[in-house]
């Protein structure tokens, strides 16, 4: 017997995900096949409206439903403090620590030669633009804690070197190769505490 | 900054899938929303394509998206030797070592008084009715390697003693407590090779 056209396919759908390998994907194949009509069609419903509705934030580049997200037209938030990321779920540990008031700006990824990713494809105009309207007074560099990171980091505090901003790295504390999804909350207070000023004393 | 409904949602419905936990789902969904427009609307054909094509062979309960699924309707299967299943997803493993070439029934589950599944919640009846019907001779137990198979292939042994049909139940050589999905080909075959009676020596 081959295995079914609709099971091959589901499969090969499954294995779209990251770190969903040959046998995750078949048994989510399965597991979709023993599940009844309405958890299909919530399944079905939730992937079409996340699909559709949910789109990068024109001023920040954070995922929102709205025209602009939550944060940036909060006027609770402290607009003058702001968190450079490199992808937009970053933000999420930042968010659940509770005691950042500040903004964000996501760059949409890090310099890296490898992945043939330079600066001109992150939002560094963008950033840059936002920091002479904005009236940033300190930007927080909160790019991957990976070489690529570093690499953004430093790409951008030699390039605000001019600017009158303060510019920081979040302290280590991080572990270098780690992923902001799996980083807890304490140990991220602390890095944000720690944080270091990239342009040395002045 | 609240996490937004659609991500909320999707995260959810992607809990549904055995051994998806929070951390993972948030992960999928966050990945669901990088994947371009194709990936999207593949994944869900393949979910709507799944969920309404494929059913249970009203004969032997294996999936299919024919009338009758392609074992049950081969003329090149042996229809005289039947293997037992627990779940239609147990098949894999048995057609993937290729040296199998008669037919299946499966059960639906297994007895378990901790789940409340009786026998009269299984197919027996309708097993009953083929070995009947269909002139089966050896009819080899493979039912989930738990204690809720083994109780259930007993019971199989017992309700058919006086039938004269040889019933078989794989050699042990299946670790207890594992699932089918995660048994090697060769473990299987060496299994069903060493496959004892049931019957005693009758």
């Amino acid at each position: 017997m081959k295995e079914l056209p609709s099971i091959l396919h589901l499969t090969e759908a499954f294995r779209n995900f990251p770190s969903v390998g040959e046998k995750s994907a078949e048994r989510m194949a399965y597991a979709l096949l023993e599940m009844d009509k309405e958890q299909i069609s919530y399944l079905l419903r939730s992937i079409e409206n996340a699909s559709t509705k949910v789109h990068l934030c024109p001023k920040c580049g954070l995922l929102t439903e709205e025209d602009i997200c939550s944060i940036c037209s909060s006027s609770e938030r402290n607009h003058r403090l702001m968190i450079v990321l490199s992808h937009p779920k970053d933000v999420i540990p930042f968010e659940k620590m509770r005691n950042y008031k500040g903004i964000y700006h996501v760059l949409g990824g890090d310099i890296s030669s490898i992945q043939d990713i330079n600066p001109e494809d992150l939002t560094i105009k963008e950033l840059n633009a936002r920091l002479e309207s904005e009236g940033v007074e300190e930007l927080i560099l909160a790019t991957s804690p990976t070489i690529e990171g570093e690499t953004t980091a430093l790409y951008l505090s030699r390039l605000f070197i001019n600017k009158n901003i303060k510019i920081t790295r979040l302290a280590y504390g991080l572990p270098i190769g780690a992923s902001f999804e799996y980083t807890d909350e304490l140990t991220l207070s602390r890095a944000l505490q720690g944080r270091t000023n990239m342009k040395g004393d002045k």
